[in-house]
């Protein structure tokens, strides 16, 4: 599949030099899977955008324009929605007009596949800025995410856990992260930085117990389960952490049965066919 | 005078969805003052972007193809060049491709009109988070920004004053900081956020004696004279600080009239005609 897109909702794949989601980064998305043609966890989408809403001071668009573009868009199709709002080209400088019109910007694309194999992870050495302002937000600044998957392909691991900046261990570069010890279940606060995900929400809202913590990286290295998940890829496991190897253990397992059961296309290929149970 | 842009050197409005400068401000800018086709402090803003390829891994384009750009865009006008570099948009994930191409992106506007009042300037609340890695880069993660010159609007002041996460005062929302007391000029270190200007460092080398320092804000309380500085309006004296009146002093005006001897094009308003001498 090439991408296809919608801009305020007609078809075309470019934007205007003076949008402010490219001069300063000042915008949001979402990454969302798209299961023949339907959303999945649009509410926790929507909400989480209405969040990033109210902090920059957009306009959030209506959910049923926005949910009639990506049918427009999408058809019963699958793959990955990329959803942004920009603050336009309204303003020039920082300060944005009083009364900006949201740009409205709607990519689809071709979902990425996911290896059967547990994730090799590493620690990235970049420590994430706090600032509780954006903490949670998907919002546009993602540079420091970049540098980090700049970190990873050096140290030729799938993926990298990432330090605060006071130390705390906060996410993924591209995912939430949870930890099991001693058969509980929790994964970092995202008060100071990093980005609230609909998964980890799905797990937080779906796990009895499952609970959101600061956690140091000690807990991490003696954690006997870790995996990460997002959107678009569900949960990953990890199978190994430096030079530690993990095995998939048995609550990450339930948790991956649980989600391939609820959204199959988050099904991941380590699960054996034969375990498709209805949820 | 509209806007006109060049993009890789081609005249166009327009960029793709899927420049990385839109999808993850994956990318560096410069805000470079035209005055009559000339670029002020060409070299500092070449530096500067040289400095933030090498951190974020982009290929510096040759110098003189961006200098031919820029003449072929700005002819003999006066003016403000953005000039912008991305990532391009080789890559999906926030992992960039190992070759990507970068992107060129020149648009030049109408320069601002510089009120002859001094500045009224307020507090920020947002703190800016500590990211040494782009420390001192203008980058295209601006959100900060857009947040606090939200405030000032809120406040009704002409500009901002930020403290970083550890109460260290930094900058403006849109320009460089400097305080004189004691007859001493002096800078907020810029090596844990911040954007390192072009106007500023000229200051620094032309100034014998000054200084960049860890200022906190009781330093910046108790100064004799203030001013902000960047690279389209020059320096930018300011009258009143929160609730307190401050003169435009003898060491600032004296700046100030350094800066239009060898700048025309930066010559502050509040500068008598006849004070235009030779430098």
């Amino acid at each position: 599949m090439t991408a296809r897109a919608l801009v305020d909702g007609h078809a075309t794949g470019m934007v205007p030099l003076d949008d402010r989601g490219l001069r300063y980064g000042d915008g949001l998305f979402e990454t969302i899977r798209i299961d023949a043609g339907r959303p999945v966890w649009w509410e926790a989408h929507l909400e989480r955008l209405a969040r990033g809403c109210a902090v920059l001071g957009l306009d959030m668009p209506p959910p049923v324009l926005l949910a009639d573009e990506l049918a427009q868009l999408c058809g019963s199709d699958h793959g990955v929605l990329r959803l942004l709002l920009t603050r336009g080209g309204a303003a020039r400088g920082y300060a944005p007009a009083t009364a900006a019109p949201v740009r409205r910007i709607l990519v689809l694309s071709a979902a990425p596949p996911v290896a059967a194999a547990p994730l090799v992870l590493g620690w990235a050495t970049l420590r994430l800025g706090i600032q509780p302002r954006l903490a949670g937000l998907k919002h546009l600044n993602r540079l420091e995410q970049v540098l980090a998957a700049r970190e990873c392909a050096a140290l030729g691991t799938d993926e990298c856990l990432l330090l605060d900046a006071e130390g705390a261990v906060t996410c993924g570069v591209a995912g939430n992260l949870f930890i099991v010890g001693n058969g509980r279940l929790r994964t970092p606060l995202l008060d100071r930085c990093g980005v609230a995900g609909t998964c980890r929400e799905w797990i937080l809202r779906t796990h009895a117990g499952a609970r959101e913590e600061r956690l140091d990286s000690t807990a991490v290295d003696a954690a006997d389960e870790l995996f990460l998940c997002n959107s678009v890829r569900g949960i990953l496991p990890v199978g190994q952490l430096g030079a530690r190897r993990l095995p998939v253990g048995a609550l990450t397992r339930a948790l991956m049965q649980r989600l391939a059961d609820e959204q199959p296309a988050l099904r991941h290929p380590l699960l054996a066919a034969a375990g498709r149970a209805a949820g």
